[in-house]
């Protein structure tokens, strides 16, 4: 059904029914709700690719997802969706695997959907300047940040914990609870991203209370896959190097950890801590539960939300916030 | 930049350059190289808008996601990626919550989008016929089927497990390993889509094998939230009601049934039994390892996008494809 066909029905002209369709005032009240009756009667679909030669659509935003398989980024995403919804904004999601590149979807992206801004949730922490010059709109990115790249500070926005800080936090709770021999599972430590950030606050908290690097208890699983992760685990605990906790650099990661040492022997808490960061929800329920950093999810999104929301509307300038973790207690950490 | 700046920049006309980055065969092997290569090294990026213009994007399928939240489809979702790329088609995906309504959002990217198909991963199970008009593209339900609808056969595509008959051979598993009282977990057991489907399999299971239905073992948590099953759970034990074994209609719920047992001093599987349904990654890492009739997410999402091909080309008529689950055997159930 067109738009012809729905106002002949509905005895109107097709410029009535347009107004209408776009919310306008000058339409009496029964003509109103007659089209809007029969639109629904006749199960009428707007053509929008039509009206968008017309008038762009100044209200989407973008958000690209970059390795959607993370379970973690599923609540974010809610959040960032609830925003929108709620400041009466399109969201337009792609989404990429762990190898894509954010930058070429997103500028992609803003040109076929005449986008406003952009959020990416997950992406490289490592752009440079000339890269990152294909964004041409406001963006903001959320859950990591520009930490190995060298975009100047005020031409980014980011929005997520300081991965440094909450890592050292974690491993300095272990330390706290007696714990000086700890491994640390990481995807990898010169990664330049998430990974990296991670390790660095594990040093951190060991170089502050005088604890040497142990580089035979530094496990890199080259992935987030969880076989990669257990595997690496049963060759750290084959090479024999003693270690009572371990600090996973995610909870998934942490709980393929917690088995692989299960399967050795090894129980959790009772012989080995683990400890870990996200908060995601399954953390709660496996047993033991974990010890985790939880990430202010909901937060985050609707922070980058508001921030790009400001930033469009030259309210505020770029910044980088970073929102604190909080530091769940579970059944995965023992006191030694 | 342009396509006019990157034309000058190659010393090439506009139209070449745009033959080049069209694919079209009629350019040389050293000019397309060129053109590549300084459009790679300026960052040029394409302005789809405008080419939709001239040219409707024949090459665009929709894949619309409902209750985005679910962990159980982020594997589908990339077997239904990695397909369409090898099949050199565009992927335009829309996320919306379990509560929206899948056939609007369709009918809207079918129209905005000018989609030659569309993927339904995860939707109502109960579609009127006047409702599904609006969606006049080829389409597949994946995931699900029109078990309580009305939409006649040949009208309607869809892929997944059989819910009732996996549910029934989960069931009946248990009963082979000696269990009678058994209680099932279950959204709803009247929700018109997967919660009924898989209550009936556990219903013809018991039936088959001469078990009365007891509605004080029928737990019903009215969401797919973890927090909500684990309080359910927590009130069927508080009815004091006896059973020695639990099927959950998911892997996700049985880990939160597994961790409010353990918390009221019952443990799994020493004291219940309990198996489910999906065969998530993390099902295999969690103590104990969940015994679940695992789905053939690569197969399901891939047979989905070749029989959408395969009818958008002509090649097929709509059928309803039901591929077998495979059940895994964890650490959750024991003979009795």
């Amino acid at each position: 059904m067109t738009i012809k066909d729905l106002a002949k029905k509905c005895g109107v002209s097709v410029s009535t029914v347009s107004r209408v369709l776009n919310n306008r005032p000058d339409v009496s009240a029964e003509v109103r709700e007659k089209v809007l009756d029969e639109a629904k009667k006749n199960h009428y679909v707007r053509n929008d690719a039509a009206r968008d030669l017309v008038k762009p659509q100044q209200d989407t935003m973008g958000l690209i997802v970059r390795g959607a398989d993370n379970i973690f980024f599923t609540e974010v995403m809610k959040s960032i969706e609830d925003a929108a919804e709620e400041n009466g904004y399109i969201l337009s999601l792609r989404q990429i695997a762990s190898d894509g590149d954010e930058l070429k979807a997103g500028a992609k992206l803003a040109k076929s959907k005449k986008l406003r801004g952009i959020i990416f949730l997950g992406g490289r922490s490592d752009y440079k300047k000339e890269e990152f010059e294909v964004i041409d709109i406001p963006s903001v990115f959320c859950t990591y940040s520009n930490r190995f790249g060298d975009l100047g500070r005020g031409s980014f926005s980011s929005v997520g914990i300081d991965d440094e800080a909450e890592s050292e936090k974690a491993t300095e709770y272990l330390i706290n609870k007696g714990h000086r021999k700890i491994a640390i599972i990481t995807n990898g430590k010169n990664d330049s991203a998430v990974g990296e950030a991670r390790y660095r606050g594990y040093l951190n908290a060991l170089a502050k209370n005088g604890i040497n690097e142990d580089p035979s208890l530094v496990v890199e699983t080259g992935s987030y896959d969880l076989y990669d992760v257990y595997s690496s685990v049963r060759s750290l605990i084959s090479s024999g190097s003693e270690f009572s906790a371990v600090f996973a650099i995610s909870d998934a990661m942490a709980i393929a950890a917690v088995r692989c040492l299960y399967d050795s022997g090894i129980y959790v808490p009772a012989d080995v801590s683990v400890i870990s960061i996200d908060g995601i929800v399954t953390s709660r329920y496996v047993i033991p539960s974990l010890t985790t950093v939880s990430q202010p999810k909901r937060d985050i999104g609707r922070t980058a939300f508001s921030l790009l929301m400001d930033i469009i509307n030259g309210d505020r300038e770029n910044e980088s916030i970073f929102l604190p973790g909080t530091l769940i207690e579970g059944e995965s950490v023992r006191k030694i």
